[in-house]
């Protein structure tokens, strides 16, 4: 029997069948998956109800970095079929990830039979432990007739900017249930605050210097152009965190410093400011927290005001409060604020670190998406893409490895007329490597750009600020990747995606501009 | 200054530096490791104190996989030092497994400092919620003054068979430290329940036919040789769990069948005995609760006792029983109860999944160390085994797939003279294939077997036990590994492991042949 044969033999669906028909009527589209045999119905509904495209993640961290990917190009969730404990706990490090970028993620858990859970089976583990470390709403479905009603919720939760986990037990899925119709989601948002968007007003125009930090939909198109407004009426600077979770960037954007990732030039960097108005970002901190070092950033004279918090929309904040101080909507001085257009000119000789930004920069499509987890690497790249065409930028927002790979793969699923372009360190890319293959198995458009300077080196950084100027042989040992070196074009080649090796800056561009134009994934490892 | 300088200049140690010392003089020799500036302390102080080779691993997974490898084969803990909760989330799976193997494992995980944690770095997570899920003994250091005693603790709430997780906040680590001497973990035991033997001895005359389900240390030779006693006094039967941690295996030892995988089949099997004595085994449960189907294997009406079970030891509860029953130490009785040495020829023609193991049973070394995550490739391969030189035998005892890359790894390092070899699946190669970069640097003898069928091939069975017998292009798709075809060569060779792909029975068993001769690691992709 096919599965719509199964279906037709019955009269009501089962419970994986509403659950997926339910998804797809709530405007899921894709499932990013690795499924078990407590998930099998799921899967065999993908075939019966239509509506929903399964993709492949040959790991978990795949799966949920690629619905990060995803939900932050569409604003919009994907889902992600995971096979009970293990497989969650696989995916979690880039849930992490999609967490602390407030991007809307739905996970399906299968679980066991909700009769064998007392048989402590070898794979049983504790499904809602794990998934309380990530998720913003988190429910264990209790019979196959809530299903529908759940799933909705799940999709509603996860559209507050927050991860959704939904555990269904295998019998939920397989035993019949009746299809109730269940009404779409409702995206609310916290109402803004006007109150204290006067109180800004006063902010603005009674300190001596201003910055607005901004993320969130803050970062977004319509959050940049009345920040752009707000800095031509009254002066004050811009300043994107230091890890964005999407940002809009380019020529007739303005132009935003991002805070520094070290606390003490983080400190020196906002210390001239004795306001501080904060747009869909919290209250910056230190990555870290260094021996005599501080976890908060911002001047504790300064006054700070929070415009729009988690839940809030900040870029209508951010226009109410334009509008409040009768900012230009138009004219020189609007036009003053942001980047004209403009490239650098492809650098030449051996690569490195600085030249690979600098050739991605010059040749970056306009509309591209540019993921960057180059860490120090990719540290020249961001003030030198200000002034090219417009395009999106994604960063690692929760500081946990192996996120560039699957977002990447996210992103181009989202936006397949877009070239997506993955600024990739060595390391990290190794943490989720497999995502390569679901790259070309779907035929995305990525260019992955590995830097590989064959270590960890943020850690060799990290050693010298403990005062640890010739680390010894073991501690050398735990931040080298060149012994033996990764051969980056092997790997990938053997995962199905084409590659090649360059050393020098103009090969770089030869290469760069030839996975822009055709078809498919590329990866170019750099070696730096 | 280097990491010696830097002690030399103190007069007491860190906490990072009290942590290691104690670890090596509780007898931990080896760190499988992938670091972050929050375990940087710790990093340093593999130099600035002797004892403990750090071994990196690009991947959590690996370094948890390793751990469990080498706990196994040496009843004794490794060490893992693992990166805030990302880090630990990505090694949770294969703690998992460690867990369910019961196998002595000790991880140190970092945390932001104490005074920086209200501020919710980017990093931050809940590590104890996921900590717990996995671990049997979980500690969060109070102050680096019992960093020692903590160790201590952790190392010998290992030796109970059970992760043990010490999370040790930055500042504990680079805070200066008194060296408290602490004593040597000490080894405890639940005692035998010696009435309970009495009532075996009373079982085993009493049933028609009583089959002895054996695990854990009943599993190793002292287990194996006095289960094989009782066998020759009593004709009762012996048989393995469906998945062992650790198996003693070949001539001069009894044949086990393990427990059949599908409950039907496990059912059917264990059907024809009235007594069941556990030792060191759990009462057997299905892996998968299926429709219509059961939970429990066992014939109810069956008489059960558990002579030994978690914590205890089950080889010397079998030694005891075995007394009682005055059952043989030598004699023809005792040699008819164990395998007499014979190997399979070297099969020929177009390799099979059947093909394939018969060569390895061919051709496998003495002691070789046999890691098996084959999944249905494998399925030919543990009876025909059962007959040839002494050798030891791993299995995936959580069912969280990507344990046989990391666990063949682990168990190298814990025993470099002899030959590891990794009969792995395709599709779970993929989940922690970073492990072979680690085998590549280690140089260890490991040889990787891939079983390229493809697929996940576990769900098409599974589908098919579901009722559909044509399963849709999207199910289908979520159980292909086929689209594209990973080349295992080129995925191998580029993480430094060198590699060869066969299709044919006798080029396998020459490839196979040189690979255990040549030191260091290799791979062979078996195409089926």
């Amino acid at each position: 029997m096919t599965p719509i044969e199964m279906v037709e033999r019955r009269t009501t669906m089962n419970g994986a069948e509403v659950l997926v028909k339910t998804a797809a009527a709530c405007g899921i589209e894709v499932c990013f998956a690795n499924a078990g045999t407590t998930e099998m119905p799921i899967v065999m509904a993908f075939d019966a109800v239509p509506g929903i495209r399964p993709i492949l993640c040959l790991f978990e961290g795949v799966c949920t970095g690629a619905a990060d990917g995803y939900g932050r190009m569409r604003e919009y969730p994907a889902m992600c079929l995971l096979h009970l404990g293990p497989g969650l706990a696989n995916g979690i490090a880039n849930l992490h990830n999609g967490r602390r970028a407030r991007t809307p993620i739905v996970n399906v858990i299968g679980d066991h039979a909700t009769w064998h859970r007392e048989a402590d089976a070898p794979l049983a583990m504790n499904i809602e432990g794990l998934a309380e470390t990530v998720s913003g709403w988190l429910c264990t479905s209790r019979d196959a007739e809530n299903i529908s009603q759940d799933m909705a919720d799940a999709v509603e939760a996860s559209l507050q900017g927050q991860i959704a986990s939904l555990i269904v037990p295998h019998d939920h899925q397989w035993v019949q249930s009746s299809d109730d119709p269940v009404a779409p989601p409702r995206v609310s948002c916290v109402p803004i605050d006007f109150d204290r968007i006067e109180t800004t007003v006063g902010l603005l125009k009674s300190a001596r210097k201003t910055v607005i930090l901004m993320d969130g939909k803050a970062l977004r198109k319509r959050g940049l152009h009345a920040a752009a407004r707000i800095k031509a009426a009254t002066g004050c600077d811009l300043m994107s965190v230091t890890f964005p979770a999407y940002m809009d960037r380019g020529a007739g954007l303005p132009f935003l410093p991002r805070v520094p990732y070290f606390p003490e030039q983080a400190i020196a960097a906002l210390s001239t400011y004795d306001g501080v108005i904060m747009a869909g970002a919290r209250e910056p901190v230190a990555f870290f927290g260094y021996e005599n070092g501080a976890s908060y950033l911002l001047d504790p004279a300064s006054r700070k005001i929070r415009i729009a918090g988690e839940g809030q929309d900040a870029a209508l904040a951010l226009e109410v409060l334009a509008d409040a101080l009768h900012a230009p909507l138009a004219g020189n001085d609007l036009r003053a604020m942001v980047s004209i257009y403009d490239r650098p000119p492809v650098p030449e000789g051996k690569l490195t670190a600085e030249k690979a930004c600098t050739v991605l920069a010059a040749l970056q499509p306009d509309h591209a998406i540019i993921v960057e987890e180059g860490l120090t690497s990719a540290f020249a790249y961001y003030p030198q893409a200000a002034t090219v065409g417009p395009h999106s930028f994604i960063t690692i927002t929760g500081g946990a490895i192996g996120q560039g790979i699957p977002c990447a793969t996210g992103a181009a699923v989202a936006c397949p007329d877009r070239a997506v372009i993955n600024l990739e360190a060595d390391g990290s890319a190794m943490y989720t490597v497999q995502g390569l293959w679901t790259q070309a198995r779907e035929d995305l458009n990525v260019t992955t750009l590995i830097c590989s300077n064959r270590s960890y080196f943020i850690l060799q950084v990290e050693m010298m600020r403990a005062g640890c100027t010739a680390p010894g042989p073991k501690s050398l040992s735990l931040s080298d990747l060149g012994n033996p070196a990764i051969d980056w074009v092997s790997v990938s080649q053997g995962m199905g995606v084409p590659a090649v090796s360059v050393t020098m800056a103009e090969d770089l561009a030869e290469e760069l501009q030839r996975a822009i134009e055709e078809p498919g994934p590329h990866l170019i490892e750099m070696v730096l």
